[in-house]
């Protein structure tokens, strides 16, 4: 039969959530508060509106399940996050979330009834901005949210993500349980839509990618490098202890090691997002004692990221003895690289082509919640739209044809055959 | 007949200090503030109770007077300044009044007559860390405050420089006039001691540094870098503009700079004492789009400063253009080199060899209000006082006996003879 995804809806949800999140500058809907609340009690009501079977799990993870033939079956699953950072575009997410609505409520509409139970997720807490932790929601749904992550406290209200979950209703103690909402060995597959973050696909001719691999990271959100504040005109160079200058050779020499190691073949990116003296002690006449910094280097390969980690281990090191400082490089995170599934991405690769919609084939640069379903043993695809201006960011913009090329590609993609898979592990 | 400095008020005297102008951390004396106004009046107070003739002029400068032998002789001027950085030390500025206060309280005890009138000058607002202008108390009495420094604001209240006068009961429209409180064909010479605000004396055997000469600046408080947010991971490398990449590139080849120009026998100091992305845009996750930074550039020579100037303006260039960012430097504040009196200096220096106090000639790092006066073509001299952990910090430390060794060159140095001089200019 003759389907049509639901494109005025997603029109209509995608000018309502710009509304109700704009913040004066950009767009937030912070994670576990209100922000992300609103977003989500926008979808649920239209997902109710439309007939869906809508639950949440402990982590306000909300699920809308169009019912399958067999509903034993495998579930098949699409979708993304709806939190956002602050200050930043209205799709990073939502498009997601809109394109799997957009297919089910079109299926509804025609009466398709899909061979499997079809599961929109519209998972909670992807942007770590908030919560120095990745991917919180759909990990909780797996039942592998480290219990700690409970007690991190939200950099803006310093309240704890327990806290925050209580707020609105949700159940700190069964995450913390480890008890699992989603099993992987009962997901067909899944497939998650999100705009591109980088700007590949702006200098193609395709609005779709389809994302091979997702890079993983390590971070240190909070390092500190300590000097000591000295007189900046009395001060010879030989006696300083200079934070400002040892954090500019550190920040020089990890960007010369980026060009030596792409030059070598390595996928990397390595930022330095934040850095600043401490405004209540720094003055311009003063060497500076004191500099925080951020770092954040990701690729797709496990290899090369632990390459870095001692190339960074060894230029802190030489930069802190030569001025005279130390460096404290603080608290690590990291996520490893996910491998999106070679069968899933062949089968989408042949759908657009019929559908005579081109798409790229790409790595995806930044962390997605499709990587915790990968290396959950979930068949994992991504498809990417083509987007103007970066993401995270209040000038982000995705041509709506963009958007329906993608959700076409995506309907086919939930719409091909579930076979019962063997174990996932 | 024989003099003693009064060493005891002195001491008590530093211990007011201390106290009143303790902010929690350090020692604050805003400037045009209630710290600063309260270390004028304890001056003003003991110099009346000693019997000096206290007046004030339009910028609030406090001159306290002990009346010499011929009143119409060029008069002999003593003094620094009260104010100080927040979270500073008590000797920074104090240690130079409280000198001349302790010279001028012996003379008086003793019954000494000065040849000349020698006057104690508390100057105001040395500190340019209250509002970006240089030697405000000391321009204005030589009535070369620029009119348009009365419209600065301080940092902190955000109120103009002329606010912060008329509140203390000072005349912002007398300094716009340009009608000067001194004039320097009527001034002998002017001796300022402040502590070192370097570690030159601590690793000397000498606690008495006698200047040759104050080192000029150019300094750029307040520059900005301009590039693009964008998302860490997914923004490859050739199409980021870093502006914390941008920063630490400028930052390390002004320092490569330094190092080659000082090879080359130039004395420089260069210092980025303020840095740091836009806390409210920035992330870990997203290539920064600004940084803010201050820039401070001193030396003896002002042709040494107008080299780094065209070094700092061609490695602006290069670096803009490299990483893709705009460099606005902002607002430039200069001063010029001031060379301190030879003739007074060897005076000094043979005062100070026959009472058995070895002193160090030096060159000053860090300007100060003696540079004022000797531009003006009055003779100047300084002493500089051996002091541990720098100054514009909690931990100066200033030994009380290396006080009373310079203040006993202090007072050679004012009692030297007083004869007319020619036209200074």
């Amino acid at each position: 039969m003759k389907t049509e995804p639901a494109f005025d809806l997603a029109r209509d949800l995608f000018d309502k959530l710009a509304t109700q999140s704009f913040d004066g500058v950009g767009i937030t809907r912070d994670t576990y508060g209100p922000g992300e609340q609103a977003a989500h009690d926008l979808v649920r009501a239209e997902a109710q509106r439309i007939g869906l079977e809508v639950t949440t799990d402990a982590a306000l993870n909300l699920y809308a399940a169009l019912p399958g033939q067999d509903r034993t079956a495998p579930k098949v699953l699409v979708g993304s996050h709806l939190d956002s950072v602050p200050r930043g575009g209205n799709f990073d997410g939502a498009a997601g979330v809109l394109s799997g609505l957009a297919v089910l409520a079109g299926w509804r509409k025609a009466g398709f009834v899909p061979s499997a139970d079809t599961v929109l997720v519209a998972i909670r807490a992807e942007e770590s901005a908030w919560f120095p932790v990745s991917y919180i929601g759909s990990k909780a749904a797996f039942g592998r949210l480290d219990a700690a992550a409970l007690q991190v406290c939200r950099r803006d209200t310093g309240r704890s993500l327990a806290n925050h979950l209580l707020e609105f209703g949700g159940h700190p103690e069964v995450i913390k349980s480890g008890v699992a909402a989603l099993d992987p060995a009962r997901i067909a597959r899944f497939v998650e839509v999100h705009i591109e973050q980088g700007p590949v696909l702006m200098g193609s001719e395709q609005a779709v990618g389809l994302v091979s691999s997702i890079r993983g990271s390590f971070r240190y959100r909070s390092a500190t490098i300590s000097g000591a504040y000295a007189h900046s005109g009395a001060t010879p160079r030989e006696l300083r202890r200079d934070a400002a200058l040892a954090a500019a050779r550190l920040i020089t020499e990890m960007d010369d090691i980026w060009s030596r190691r792409a030059e070598e073949g390595h996928d990397l990116v390595i930022t330095f997002g934040r850095l600043s003296t401490d405004p209540d002690e720094a003055d311009f006449s003063k060497v500076a004692g004191r500099v925080d910094l951020s770092i954040d280097v990701r690729s797709a390969h496990a290899t090369t990221l632990n390459l870095i980690e001692t190339d960074l281990q060894d230029i802190a090191d030489r930069v802190a003895k030569k001025g005279g400082v130390t460096i404290d490089l603080g608290t690590k995170t990291a996520s490893t690289p996910a491998q999106m599934d070679p069968a899933l991405i062949e089968a989408i690769r042949a759908e657009s082509k019929s559908l005579g919609i081109p798409v790229r084939s790409m790595p995806c640069g930044a962390g997605h919640d499709a990587s915790v379903f990968a290396h959950e043993g979930v068949p994992t695809a991504m498809l990417f739209i083509r987007n103007r201006n970066g993401s995270h960011n209040p000038r982000e913009e995705m041509e709506f044809d963009d958007f329906m090329e993608a959700t076409r590609v995506l309907e086919r993609g939930l719409a091909l055959p579930v076979t019962n898979r063997k174990d996932p592990r």
